[in-house]
């Protein structure tokens, strides 16, 4: 076994497949030297302060960005079709009984989208599939939160841009413009991200001809796994226990003496800042600030500050720099998601670059299939259960 | 873009992955030149027609056959753990309702499976869910295509083999030890194949450190595909018009003129003849003399040399012989499984395999996550809806 990071010969192994291109896309382009994200053409701070999420969505799907009357037109399609199968409802009703975890409802209602298919005349069915899954994502995630918490869903309005109706949904109450603009700028940042293991699944899958709805089933299993990454966590918990405590640089010091991680801090691949920190730094500060309080805000800052110094002091060199996480959470906290939901909402960012690449992955028309090499014996001979 | 068969450079795309070795495996071995399977140390002539099927995935599980008490041990956590949820019963039963196929009800109900999870004191949560996967996909097969034709579920029963029980599910009827011993045949001989890419897609899947439902729920949608290949079609039908027609050269002749492809003939792999066709062609004879009709089987056999006369006819040096898709129709039309059920059952066979692949690559411990290229623009400027 090696750990090779360019791909070996014919023969040899390549381990996490790591160095190995397996797509040419044009969705996205994660350089992590240069702390640089293209989505589709756009910078990322170009793009992601700037659009609606349908807007991005168009643009992974078409390559350009949508005329009003396209928008408009695809809008439309996506309102037609947010309504949930009778029998999703029901399996998420059931999985709320039992509190099973929001991603693993999210996936048990994504494979339960066959049912009561809608017409769409003149869309073929993978994009019929696509539309239904960027429709719907939002849609099953705000519905279980709300049965989660024994409230009943709430249908979500057409008058509402995408990202307005996700909170209007989750919380029963319409959003604030600036809170709508909130959460279409951090749908957009995690939008893509290069050939992430959930993007992969979704091609691998999407490659044999098999569905979309089965690509993104198979997606969210992969961004269920903690080695994904992307998916953010409980990364404010410092903040707040700082909150309470008071010395950012005490207790900071104590916890990398005591070997703890910094959750927020470094990234398998941005080696600089981390583009999209910087974006949802950005958006986070508009949004704090026009809620009139930015007390938290500017405690996360400080906390930033003085954990990088640190980091700095004590793992010199190491180039651990703020990640997605540590701003997604304090975004995401400003507009009163829970923790549970992280996960979950980036799910419904990411579905736009899920689906996107499912299509590019169909015009290019090949199996995805690597190989294996076999370690074990040839040559066993059955024994008889008797004389085991 | 290139068709290199072999891992280009780390800037170089490598289409399908050809090539690209992604895994070491002891589960099974796939020499297409030599004609040759070995499934976990056994050729595959050697281990399908002598084990039953809980015994093949205790082997892959474990690398070396059970004692008669860890079989017994095995086959009771099999049995104690087959009874469905009643949300995941519900859910097939409006699947039903719909006629959704049962590949996509089989994934649906497959996602459900954390629900009512049951309890294994002593026993980790990977081997739990495998053990969940493995004892319940031929109940939600069996039951599922009882409500499609609108008859209730037939429960197991826990004094019958795996492979026999599910034929008992299937048809209500406690199958007769031929037919129970040519169902496990089956099951084992496609019980894994290598790196397939349903296999492929449960190790991305599981190897983000997610769970086994998911990654076995991912792997369904990939097998859906029809360039998965290994599910097995309508290969029969070939047989069925000329026991009408009468004329097998004449009937074949017309077809392969007419630039038609001979079903259950050609393998991307394998240049000679499937090892598997030969292990169910002995099963069938097997199972045909048993139920004392060999009509169809004799007649298979004719159709199958002729084909391959005007094969080699026709297609000189192609070396295009019978797969494992003509003998698995013909023993599981024996068996009374209408082709609708070839691909479901394919996966009753397969989940050995793929749980097995997620116990491996757990142990593997890291991601697989390639690189893809981008190919697109990286300088985008946004441009006003009013602009555009």
């Amino acid at each position: 076994m090696t750990t090779a990071t360019a791909p070996a010969p014919a023969s040899g192994y390549v381990p996490g497949l790591e160095g190995v291109v397996a797509a040419e896309t044009r969705l996205s382009s994660v350089n992590g030297q240069a702390g640089e994200l293209i989505i589709a053409g756009f910078p990322v701070e170009e793009l992601a302060s700037n659009a609606l999420f349908e807007e991005t969505v168009y643009l992974l799907w078409n390559g350009e960005l949508p005329t009003r009357q396209q928008l408009t037109e695809f809008k439309s399609q996506l309102d037609a079709n947010a309504k949930l199968p009778d029998a999703t409802l029901d399996l998420l009703r059931a999985a709320a009984k039992q509190k099973i975890a929001p991603m693993d409802a999210l996936r048990m209602a994504t494979s339960t989208l066959n049912l009561n298919t809608p017409e769409m005349p003149g869309i073929d069915p993978l994009k019929h599939d696509a539309i239904l899954m960027v429709a719907r994502f939002s849609v099953i995630v705000a519905s279980y939160w709300r049965l989660l918490q024994g409230q009943e869903p709430v249908a979500p309005r057409s008058d509402l841009t995408y990202a307005g109706n996700y909170l209007y949904m989750l919380f029963g109450q319409e959003p604030s413009a600036d809170r709508a603009r909130g959460m279409a700028t951090y749908l957009n940042t995690v939008s893509d991200h290069g050939l992430n293991a959930s993007t992969f699944t979704a091609r691998v899958i999407i490659a044999t001809g098999s569905d979309m709805i089965s690509a993104i089933t198979g997606a969210i299993g992969a961004l269920k796994g903690p080695l994904h990454g992307g998916a953010p966590g409980p990364a404010l918990d410092m903040v707040f226990d700082i909150q309470k405590e008071g010395n950012a640089e005490g207790y900071l010091r104590r916890k990398i003496e005591a070997g703890e991680r910094f959750m927020g801090f470094g990234h398998r691949v941005y080696k600089v800042r981390d583009p999209r920190a910087d974006v949802l730094a950005v958006a986070a500060k508009r949004l704090y600030e026009a809620d009139g309080d930015t007390e938290l805000y500017n405690l996360a800052g400080e906390v930033e500050q003085e954990a990088l110094r640190l980091l700095e002091e004590y793992k010199p060199g190491r180039n651990l720099k703020t990640n997605v996480e540590f701003y997604t959470a304090l975004i995401l906290h400003g507009l009163d998601l829970p923790t549970e939901l992280f996960s979950p909402t980036f799910a419904v960012g990411r579905v736009g670059g899920w689906t996107a690449h499912c299509f590019e992955q169909v015009r290019e028309g090949r199996l995805i299939r690597p190989q294996s090499v076999y370690t074990g014996p040839t040559d066993s001979q059955w024994v008889p259960i008797e004389q085991r």
